[in-house]
């Protein structure tokens, strides 16, 4: 599977006119394309160009309501919770944490929660939008249900990940993390390659733990038994049940105070029923906001510069790879697999725009992959 | 090592009159006896009547002082940060958790965090004060630094346990776990049974994965490089990376927000120099309590009755072990280790209470173990 590189100015002019084509106001298009590409940009690709196609069959299912209207069915001052009316969930996510913000920068802290919604992207992406402003954001969704809870052989939550953004310098604290093992995206690309998983990221049907990729994700997407491991594995020997404690804090603060969705039940009736819940919190209300940051950049600078393990290069913090990765793509160009191309001239021809127009005289190479199961 | 089963009221009259000799007054002697025992109820032994020699000899050595008066340094109606003035963990943070739960009774959420405090116990006591309200309650903890950041062999972090409570039936949601794979207790455990430790806990002084608790331990105790792993392991393929994060997340809640001390500097010039963070948020913020209740027990309930995998025997839910585990210590007695009991006799003898008085004609049997390495 080859790559191709595009500046970021291409795959941005592509996405808004796909969006706007798709039947999304421009405002819209704008807040889409925005979380979509930022998620290429941190070098996400699971979560970026390649969801076009995605979102595009859904709302041609009817999953995604392009005209849905989000409504605020309940609020306090510090509060609110949505009905996202199946509509897009960048969009919904983009407004819901907006409220968040204005609310904390009132009172200091709030939190909105949100349901009947659709896949948001990253979760990153909205907790950040807080530390942009000086401000503390968390953010996290719940899934179609692909995580086996411990014991379990049932996949009964989602990869549930949650996103904490703190701001600091010369990086935020960027936190964003799948409560799984690793995120489905990954299997994806062990089924891509043909190659045989690690022991301890997946059980099959009958809960057992299993290598193989596809038979894993053939039978997430028969809605058969198995999934995914939560973080800590398939025992409570390296802490399994506490990545299941994590899924269920993400899940409560989703769809349990909501009163939406959980995992297990999303998907059905033709409806994406995704929630998801966003908290702002001021550091004002602790002291002197400046203080706290430089309090908290001198950590993370003793982190980094802690004595690195034998073999290892160095030590990270939370956000830095995402920086970074962010000022090469700006340089190189962001990656766009083959297959995700070949969608992409597919998804052109269906919506009337010349592929060429964006990509040159640029061809695919044609593809053995047959894709991943759905 | 042997075990002897004691009675509550026991054990509870032993505490109650050692607390008081110490020199706590009564209503603070109730709270600590509370939080110990609570802990020994659930099962977590490391952090219950184990923990009373150690308080003891703190005391002693001037790190935890008696006579400290809290002091609220910062407040406004959501928010509240304490210096805890080097006095006893689990008095300031009842009263924190007590001053937080006030707060969102009024506001609809809250947080207090804490400075300059000590050992606190078991973090889910405070999150669960909250839950006895019809509330959610946050708690967390930074700790003495023993894990090591993904790539690094310095210890920079402690266990940083966070602890979840929401209420729900017939278990409240009661998730409390240290952000660490293992806790030291654990290592202890192995320690005193001389037992190799499975790959994937702990590293030593090179930053490589080693099997003896003993070793590790006693670098911990020497400050020497080395420690105990982040949930997720030595490395990013089981997710590593996500357990430190979890590490930071604490961090930043307790030792970053309260202006405190992080855990790398914690124990210095013969301080304590724990910080703590306290939340809660009252789900009628969000509509119906009653209705959230229901919603979060069914989900709870589809989980405890989703099919267990091949060899397990069932899927649990968080805080349900532990209430089953209080009832049968109710009904058994809590177990006391013989080398506690041996610490308990010679602290009877310190302080000037009868060992016969509690536990009659007892002697606990000689022990070849020389106790870990603190």
């Amino acid at each position: 599977m080859g790559y191709q590189y595009w500046r970021l100015d291409i795959l941005k002019k592509l996405c808004i006119d796909a969006f706007l084509k798709f039947g999304f106001s421009s405002e819209e298009t704008a807040i889409i394309t925005d979380v979509l590409l930022t998620s290429d940009l941190y070098g996400i690709e699971s979560h970026g160009m390649q969801r076009l196609t995605r979102y595009h069959k859904n709302i041609k299912k009817g999953i995604i309501h392009i005209n849905a209207k989000p409504e605020v069915v309940f609020e306090t001052p510090v509060s609110a919770v949505i009905d996202g009316h199946d509509g897009m969930g960048q969009v919904i996510s983009y407004n819901a944490m907006k409220l968040a913000i204005e609310k904390a920068k009132k009172t200091g802290m709030a939190m909105v929660t949100v349901r009947n919604s659709n896949h948001y992207g990253i979760a990153g992406y909205y907790a950040r939008m807080a530390a942009k402003e000086g401000l503390i954001g968390i953010s996290c969704t719940n899934t179609n249900a692909i995580m086996v809870p411990t014991n379990g052989k049932s996949a009964m939550l989602g990869t549930n990940p949650i996103a904490v953004c703190v701001p600091a310098k010369p990086y935020d604290f960027f936190f964003d993390a799948s409560t799984t093992v690793v995120t489905r995206g990954k299997l994806e690309v062990y089924n891509k390659l043909d190659h045989p998983m690690p022991k301890g990221w997946a059980i099959d049907e009958n809960g057992r733990v299993s290598t193989s990729a596809g038979h894993v994700l053939s039978n997430i997407a028969k809605h058969d038994f198995g999934g995914i491991l939560p973080l800590g594995g398939d025992s409570e020997m390296f802490g399994g049940h506490k990545g299941y404690g994590w899924a269920m804090v993400c899940e409560i603060f989703s769809s349990i105070i909501s009163m939406g969705t959980t995992s297990n039940e999303t998907g059905k009736d033709g409806r994406g029923l995704i929630c998801h819940g966003f908290a702002v919190i001021d550091p004002a209300i602790f002291g002197n906001p400046e203080e706290i940051k430089e309090h908290l950049s001198a950590y993370l600078e003793k982190l980094r510069n802690s004595p690195a393990a034998d073999g290892a290069d160095r030590v990270y913090t939370h956000g830095e790879k995402e920086i970074l990765t962010m000022e090469s793509k700006d340089a190189e160009g962001i990656p766009v697999n083959d297959n995700t191309m070949i969608e992409v001239m597919d998804l052109c021809k269906d919506i009337g725009l010349e592929f060429s127009d964006y990509f040159g005289d640029y061809v695919p190479p044609e593809s053995s992959f047959k894709g991943n199961p759905i």
